[in-house]
């Protein structure tokens, strides 16, 4: 129980969580989701294997909280959208980011495992949604509304799919790797959905 | 060798091969892609699991090819999206008759399992891109430049990247299940797309 924990007994949970999902990212990035194992996980973060069983179901929602704490460490220092009044070029830098993140093999490995498991284990795939997409999207949403009140796109476009005209075609070409995924391509989704919505 | 062979093999052949296909399909529909087995292809097909094994190199191509065919036959008896000179309606069917076709249990649950194979196992993924995927966007994109020719949209736009405005946020809710894939979101895509890429 909490309650009768020490300071010292907290702090150590707390590092062995940290060590479990850094063990946990590097693994999947190294030998594949796949091969990577509650086991493997253990051994490199230096806990038992009973300390991940207790705390987690499977090596999936390791991995998943792993990647919720990364993106709220993000979320705590940048809680939102640029807003320079530029929606044009707000939404190109969000997205040349986010290009930037998904083709960085640290992060592009292990997070394409959790998206390929998510696609066919539906549970896993809800809490993927609920809790790290969703939130994500979100942000590009309250973005879009502040640009209609300020009269930047029709006000009668839905936001919520306004979105998925720009991180839509994103995912499709990085989960499925048909086509380069370049900034200029960033620059095109943005440059050709704005003017879809755009006020007429 | 083909040369020796009786019309009578040829034929057996084929309906050996016919056979296996569907027999993956409905498996993999059934008992989703992790539990089903080429054993259990080749129980169900009614041919020894070597005859699968000297064909395929594994389940992946098995389902890959199964798909091919079937894509192979829709594409004989209609090789082109339909242009009836409105590129909104036309679009509009075409997206229609695909949020129908992903939300079709019997075509859903293996095409997912495919594309998430896809999605961690870059060979497979090519493959499935090379062979299923693009044949399929350059239909669009040949419906694209013919509404770029008869001057429906502009000139400058690139015909490729206006494809995946279209398909990328439908394969996103699909893959992804974030929202209701329904012809309402397909209508909407279109007409924000199409805004998008209209003549200055």
């Amino acid at each position: 129980m909490a309650e009768t924990r020490t300071p010292d007994s907290t702090r150590r949970s707390e590092r062995s969580r940290r060590a479990i999902y850094d063990a946990a990212l590097s693994l999947v990035g190294e030998a594949g989701y796949g091969r990577t194992t509650i086991e493997g996980i253990a051994a490199r973060a230096g806990v038992g294997k009973q300390t991940i069983y207790r705390w987690w179901p499977s090596k999936a929602e390791v991995l998943l909280e792993a990647f919720l704490e990364r993106g709220g460490q993000a979320a705590e220092s940048d809680p939102a959208l640029p807003d320079t009044g530029d929606l044009e070029a707000d939404l190109k830098q969000v997205l040349r980011a986010t290009v930037d993140e998904l083709t960085d093999p640290g992060f592009e490995i292990p997070y394409r495992a959790l998206a390929a498991e998510g696609v066919i284990n539906a549970d896993l795939g809800a809490q993927f949604v609920r809790k790290l997409l969703e939130p994500g999207l979100q942000l590009y949403v309250d973005r879009l509304r502040a640009a209609r009140d300020a009269g930047a796109i029709d006000p009668d476009v839905d936001p919520r799919v306004a979105v998925e005209l720009l991180v839509g075609p994103l995912a499709h070409r990085w989960l499925l790797r048909t086509l380069p995924l370049t900034h200029a391509y960033a620059d095109s989704l943005v440059e050709y959905a704005l003017r879809g919505i755009a006020p007429r």
